[in-house]
């Protein structure tokens, strides 16, 4: 009897694909790669649709330090936002999730290696291409994407088979994770739609936030996020403790049109609450300690790896070398920045740093410094513009060619 | 008698410029650029203060058209934020500024041309290297950059020559123009202060702002905006009534720490509700129209456009070609974004577009598709991943060279 | 019975498709789009191959001027070179084919639209990107795709068919056109051979090359080059001259190993006498009026362009915002250029423009400038090192964090 | 007596400032830099001179191994070459010197630092930028920049104090290093001019070349060269060696426009046999094992690189992570690239990797692929150009607005 492990998140697609293969005659073995936004009574709630779709084995990997390892702290180094406004919630996590799995396969000697991604998604990429050149002798399986089913019909068979998947989960197909919680469906499938209150997970509503807001400390090392409030965490903990803080108030939310890999365009929403917060304060405290070369090409470098780890290039030698750069840029970002949360927003109220660069001793900008004085600024004005003066003297351009 | 022009803002700077270079025995022509921000009355209190410094004519000139469609039109094309977040209220005034300044002076036969830029800022060099290149033959002279004197010493300057200035120029320097205010002094002198309530210009304090959001309708054609709600303006009048409208709000406020043309990092407070409304809208709508490759190209141009305009390369033949790239990536940016103005914040409620390349007919992202189907998609995961797969077959990396 | 229109070349696999098609029962339409390198002589052997093939009707569509409109100047303006060296003598062709292919096919209303390309290369995703997108509503067909068979076998098939095929053709598939020849088989299967001298299509072996080298004057109006030697030629007659002239030297060949569009490595000789003489002109003159900035960034951009002609992207937008941009910048790239043809290699002489910005009046490099003083040099370097002072005033950095 | 420490070339205008420095009652300490380009007879010579200005002291201090470790190597890893020809010969050497020169006026507890740049070069601010930086304590002086003599004066100047200055280093500015030679003066000055044969430094006359080809096997570990033919080097005397051998054949001469940065444009000529051979070596491997993206983006921060040294920036802390990128790009490249020598050209013949992505078992570019069928890649081209396609069905671009 063959063998085949299944990425399961205990959602409408995975739980199908349990019951599907055990039905077509294999030996199915679960296994959960925990990165984050669930609690233990979650993870039991997973591990039981597993067992109530009678899979051979569950295994469940927390995978959250590993997830911030090797990705969220470059998203952070990058300030990482998709579109300037999407922090990513759900590329990283299945890069490391599918690493995962194809480990927990390779282990196991699986026989196959099965997702339970659509055809219409990013998804699908992440965990072909990770599978292929992680267990490249395993062969890939992906029920959902081959059957073309809708959400009803999964939640009508496994009706049949005595599974009862919540309302809400057929409405509405949701991702939870450390770094956030994405929602598609219904008012997503449009591009001017916006969610019902009660479609929100993790945020409060407007009405139930605190009515004062609060200042955040948030402490960097060489770009790490290291305290709160001058309370030493580890990466992990220091993000689900923001994101608890952050939700009360709100912070977080937002909407995001993408593009996709295979070139349609998509629209989600998302709750962030830390991920925002972080990129936030960790961007306030880059500008004061980063030369102003490093600030522009850091951007670029920035939304290129973002772009890397959306689009499946996890793999791509060039991660390793944007994160190289990446890593370099933040040895010097060290010190703290202060936040302000209040309904929905969170505001930057300042940054202070043993490596800053504003340096009120010798200079204050627009009134006086202490490092030239005003001849030599003038010098280096007429030089600084001597090319413009220069084009000023040759023959003028012309039209372009038509 | 030698005749100097000087632009003229009426601030304290220019003020100490207008009286003493009167006093160095030259007839002065103040030229007020109009790039917005002010009313009918103040430009009288402009005019009363040039008079008050006995000048031998004062100008008015309307920029505010000219602003719109030589630069604010790009920043808008290129969702242009400083650090991500600053619109650039400065930078792109002082080119039209210096331009009109530098053709005045010529249209006057000058003998030289001044402004009253300090030698600690940006606002020298934008000034000088406009004025070096279009008006080559006229030396410039900067005051208040040769003499280095305090806001203070300016002050008691002008009050002997009778001038009273407000308190509250004299403690914060503030620039108004169409596309925000700007405010520096006492506390962005710091990398973490924040500014006192009554500071702030344009905008409502939160204890005065409306409590029932205000959705608002932004429609672009070919990337500029062109009604509000449905109501056609002209850009200028547009940006008016939005700034009017978000100011309400208390939408636009923020602090920002950048890099200056010399080499200090210098901190500015600034209201921009305007500004932030429409990138916040345009950015949703692009989202929508073009291709992934335009989007990720015109975020590395756009970052590129705002840093030259930062950096006074208003003349550097490569800021025409990025406005070319820039004009030519609007040609689908057509269409309509909703935003919901509440205290403090400006949130993206959706678009739609004639050009969408959101089409729900065809396929629904992470569901379902019409357009291939699994084997296909399956088929194109595997050759998108190939050379992933064949860096799998080759000899690994080491460890970089030492 | 069924009307398919064939992109036809005349070479092996376009043949081996028109009679394919044919016995499956399709009336066959070939259209040969004339992008150079062609006489009238070798136009008349494919038509002749075409009738062997029993074809329906034959067409031939001269698309050189609408080559160089539509792509080679734009090459050019980007001075594009793959990997340093090859000038992208395929790519830009099979666009300009595809497209006069889709709309003969539209124009007879055929039932199908087919090409030769096989299953391992970049034309397949040249053809089928531009068919799908052009002619949306008619099937694409590529026989050799889809059937995977040996050139060896192709030419077996055809002579069963009673069609000769030279044995040159069978060792290497071989591409002319405007822009160049590229030739593939055998030694470039390896990474390491080099083609036998017999091999090579249009430049004279070493041994029959003149020995004094010959010096040409290439003049450019706005980036497109008008005249050679002060002979104003239209671009085309100008390609082609050129190509004779430096033919005979031996000038443009190389070998290039390159990225495919699936994924894989491959690697072609090439022969583009004109190509490689024209770009060496051409980027010598924009280095003498051209901004620092415009040349840093136009480099980036023409790197941008080479690579979206190569993989395809001719219809994502942003190709045409690249070319926007390219097109600006050339605005002032007027003057001539000297070059050295010797056996071998072309070498830059000089350049010169009524739009240089090297201006021995004022400025020797190195040695005297008329523009400033030793002072304001100083204080040129002084300020220009500002920050770098400034960081040795900061904390140091430490290491990037483990 | 104050000391001043005096970077020392021997040439024309350091031997001035040696003379000039001591006459104002300095006690000069000259340090010679050595970073290649002498023999021990030519450091012999360069001391003699410094004796005959009746210096203090004269140090030499070996910097090659330095120069390559701190910059060669990660021009290397860039392929840097300004202009697509030239190999920044200089700017990399003036950094190290600069350095050194600093550490030496530091232990000497110097009371001043001088160089000998004009005000019209570049080198003059790689001096002053890293004298500041690096010794903020020690003021700058730069004599001939101050006072502006020509070298007809200066020759004239040390003629009087007994030291005579051959002709030929009156007519020309030759800087030799381990890098390669340039040569600027007379032909240099105009757009235009060629050096005359006898200008030529280090490079064969056409008539004195060998006639036979000679091929060299050039190996790499992680980017940097570490064999020829076979024969382990240091890179050090592996670049010594190349120059020899390529230098016979007349390999390395070339001219540059470039931009300086000051503004103005300046001409030199070069002779860098090792480095352009070395370039086209490395560049083919990389070619071999780099994925698509790698290629893409190195060459951006590879030219970065390469502009950031031309231009001073060696002291910003984006230098180091650029370098970071370069080094963790060149994890792969292993391997042996074999060139032609032949008169005035290098010639790229091949090169094979351990980490080649040219696998001719699994695919052959253009003919066969077993890692994919033609459905797959039918699949793959229609997917590729979904977008495309999508963009034919929205409404169609308008013109850009006016």
């Amino acid at each position: 009897m063959k063998k085949v492990v299944l990425a399961f998140s205990g959602g409408l697609d995975t739980t199908y694909c349990a019951v599907w293969l055990r039905e077509q005659g294999y030996k199915v073995h679960t296994v959960t790669v925990h990165t984050g936004g669930f609690d233990a009574d979650e993870l039991a709630a997973i591990e039981h649709r597993a067992l109530q779709a009678q899979v051979a084995s569950h295994a469940v990997v927390d995978a959250r330090a590993e997830l911030f390892d090797d990705c969220l702290r470059y998203l952070i180094f990058a300030n990482a936002l998709r579109g300037d406004v999407y922090p990513l919630c759900v590329s990283a996590e299945r890069m490391v999730q599918a690493r995962a799995s194809a480990r927990h396969a390779l282990s196991l000697a699986a026989d196959a290696l099965a997702h339970g991604s659509t055809a219409a998604g990013n998804d699908q990429v992440r965990f072909d291409v990770a599978f292929r050149a992680l267990a490249p002798s395993i062969p890939v399986l992906a029920p959902i994407r081959d059957q073309a089913l809708s959400r009803e019909a999964e939640t009508a068979f496994l009706a049949q088979h005595g599974i009862q998947v919540p309302a809400k989960t057929t409405a509405y197909s949701i991702n939870r994770g450390l770094w956030g919680v994405t929602i598609g469906g219904r008012e997503t499938h449009r591009s001017d739609g916006v969610l019902p209150e009660d479609a929100w997970v993790l945020t409060a509503a407007p009405d139930a936030r605190p009515t004062t807001p609060q200042d955040v400390l948030i402490t960097f090392d060489r770009g790490v996020p290291t305290a709160i409030d001058g309370r030493q965490l580890e990466p992990v903990a220091l993000i689900e403790t923001l994101n608890t803080v952050a939700a009360r108030y709100g912070v977080g939310r937002g909407v995001h049109v993408g593009d996709t890999i295979l070139g349609i365009k998509g629209r989600v929403a998302f709750e962030a609450p830390a991920a925002l917060t972080l990129i936030a304060a960790h961007r306030e405290l880059e500008k004061l300690v980063l030369s102003r070369q490093q600030l522009f090409w850091k951007n670029i470098l920035g939304d290129l790896y973002g772009g890397m780890v959306h689009e499946a290039r996890f793999l791509d030698p060039l991660l390793q070398d944007v994160e190289a750069f990446l890593a370099s840029s933040q040895r010097r970002v060290r010190g703290t920045a202060a936040v302000r949360l209040s309904s929905g927003q969170v505001s930057v109220l300042g940054a202070t740093s043993p490596c800053s660069l504003m340096n009120r001793d010798v200079a204050l900008y627009g009134e006086s410094s202490r490092l030239w004085d005003g001849a030599e600024a003038a010098a280096f004005c007429k030089i600084y513009g001597m090319q413009d003066a220069l084009l000023g003297r040759a023959a003028p351009a012309g039209p372009a060619a038509p």
